[in-house]
């Protein structure tokens, strides 16, 4: 029996009761119990739908179709995990699509109308979001060759408790797992999780590029003192400077045309973190990601001088130490091609988007043929519980991913 | 044998030892293992003294001299707790200052140069930092009948642990502590943690009066979004409205006379507190403490409306909670003239300050007839490891202390 839109949409709400939160969201952060559940209700989807489940050493999650032993597969999937109190769609859905993308390829392939040229598997990567344990990526960073293993198992959240613990000590891999170098295809679908296809109601965006971004830790070095009775001439508040620089970060975006820099801190630790001792230490992130690289340069410039006001200003020493950067990356064209040729072909309404968030298919593009398409998200909204992406947006894009998995396992992109 | 200068300095250094941290200072948060081992080393001392160790229900440790049964007893002493990273004088020295005090003023019971109206005891105050368990100065609170034990012992720390758990589930009494209605008088010593004396090469403080002060907690609540994506005009950043808020209260000070405000913040929390999610929520504390009610009323007017302006600017919605407050507190002249006296005997300087910081004593002053006293600390740093009162002025205190004790128990002031 064919699955039917009405069962994607049953099968979605079933897969969003793992790790539910009362605002109407989910909070599966990565290999917490939420994550694990998640994992064990899709383990429970791929056997009753025919798939053979693999899973590889960081916790890839494989649901494979091995047509022609031997043969390349072509990948198709997103992430499960989410951030904490987030939406449901953000990852989840380009699971689920995937899944549904690659069922009915595969009954095509057993109706005899689709002649394939790879195997087929669904893929969930593991912690896509990074907030429990950094950094973000991780599953398809270890896939692609960017991170090594051993150090993504050694990674501890914040109370110390290692990914490999987290995953549950070495006992998480089992199956002939797919290896980078046996993909000839990957293929992802996402919410846009901004606002271009939603304000101009087009069904589709071809993902082309990501936005330029660079990122930093930041520690704010002060004195401790006592809030009280220490005068205020003699204070080093590290988070009163942490405090100047926060706004600083954000009002650099002031500086250019809306759209043109994006700016974010949004993880800060104080210490002793006392209500009667000024504060010692600071550490937190600064985000920095624009659609143009030059605008990017010219703001980490114009950061650093004012970080160094900010610094005078509040006589602490402040350490920036960069941790991830990348320019403006470009999607394989031959992969925007085929989609804009699939969405044509259905009818959709597409456009060219840029993604400002960095996906698993910013680690798989770079490395094998790779097709990212978005669907529109309400207002934008995501990493919040009441993101939401409408039921026709989310049916139309399975149909597109169906069309664009069907034409990379044909060989046919066309 | 009596006790030598020299053994105050031997003591201070051993007990020093207790939560002793590289940086030169301790860290001994209110019944922590290093606070439960501090208290065990000043009851090995009491006990070597000839002191009777009674602890109460708060955990306020005592040691008792019981020289006229029924007679009511005059309290010296101070706390043990410390700040996270703290320094080894706040607290500590006036606890062991007290101690020797006790011990001079009994052997000049023993030797009849004294005639003793009162009992004797010396007092470590329970948690009087609050950075572990808050409100500060829990034991002294409970004491006075100003905080319900009850309330005080079912107070948790930042895991979870109470009050009750943390000294030992209900076994930290034994002995006959006092009660308030047997409370004669008390006297404490203290480190300034301030520059007046030191800026002036006084030797001792005379603490005529505690600055205004008024506490808060604020929540700040935003939105939670997705850092990279969502457009800057759509963010409610809770993180950026904190800080435009911390800048504020910082700020402030700028407005008065340098010395007529002192204002901080610093503790806080962010949710989620995840490097790709924009804080949907902050909480911290405030507190402006001024030596002037009308300056006080005054920032605290021009504070609202700073705040009104910071929830505009970041589009955020910020909950100011007054958690604390007290206006310009007298200590008891009586007991500032027995100090001014006792030190005009021992040809100490001395001069009239008032304290910025909360002490044991400010809550002691309001019912029973209270000294407080001052010496110097280096460069007025305090909760700091690098806190420092020489040893010639703390060993002036101990001689002042002794001789101000040494009057209260004679029943003779003059």
């Amino acid at each position: 029996m064919k699955l039917t839109d009405e069962q994607f949409l049953a099968d979605f709400a079933e897969m969003s009761v793992c790790g539910a939160t009362p605002g109407g969201g989910v909070d599966r952060q990565a290999a917490t119990p939420e994550d694990h559940k998640t994992r064990a209700w899709f383990s429970g989807w791929l056997a009753r739908h025919g798939f053979t489940e693999s899973v590889d050493a960081i916790g890839n999650q494989f649901g494979m179709c091995e047509l022609l032993p031997g043969r390349p597969w072509v990948l198709v999937g997103s992430h499960l995990d989410s951030q904490p109190l987030a939406g449901r769609y953000d990852g989840a859905y380009g699971v689920l699509a995937g899944a549904y993308a690659a069922t009915r390829v595969l009954d095509q392939i057993t109706d005899q109308t689709l002649n394939p040229q790879f195997n087929v598997a669904v893929v969930n990567w593991f912690n896509e979001e990074g907030s429990r344990f950094a950094p973000s990526l991780m599953g398809s960073s270890v896939f692609t060759g960017k991170l090594p293993l051993e150090k993504a198992l050694a990674t501890r959240d914040h109370v110390g408790v290692t990914v490999a613990e987290a995953l549950g000590g070495g006992t998480v891999a089992h199956g002939p797992a797919p290896t980078l170098s046996e993909v000839a295809h990957y293929a992802e679908i996402h919410i846009e999780q901004g606002r271009v296809l939603e304000d101009s109601g087009i069904n589709i965006g071809l993902v082309d590029r990501t936005w330029a971004a660079s990122k930093y830790r930041v520690r704010v070095v002060g004195s401790q003192s006592h809030t009280g009775s220490t005068r205020m001439e003699d204070r080093q508040d590290a988070l009163y400077g942490a405090s100047l620089i926060i706004t600083a970060v954000r009002e650099l975006t002031e500086e250019f045309e809306p759209g043109r820099l994006h700016s974010s801190v949004s993880e800060l630790y104080v210490l002793p973190n006392s209500p009667v001792t000024v504060a010692r230490e600071v550490t937190m992130n600064v985000d920095l990601r624009s659609p143009d690289e030059a605008v990017l340069a010219r703001a980490v410039e114009m950061l650093a001088v004012r970080v160094a006001e900010c610094e005078a200003r509040s006589r602490t020493r402040v350490l920036v130490e960069p941790t991830h950067s990348w320019g403006l990356l470009a999607y394989p064209p031959a992969g925007v091609a085929l989609a804009r040729s699939a969405a044509r072909e259905l009818g959709l309404s597409y456009t060219e988007v840029m993604t400002v968030a960095g996906h698993d298919s910013t680690n798989l593009k770079d490395v094998v043929p790779t097709v990212m398409l978005f669907v529109p998200s309400v207002a934008g909204i995501s990493h919040n519980e009441m993101e939401l992406t409408r039921d026709g947006d989310a049916l139309r894009g399975v149909r597109l991913l169906t069309e664009v998995l069907g034409r990379l396992v044909s060989g046919n992109p066309a």
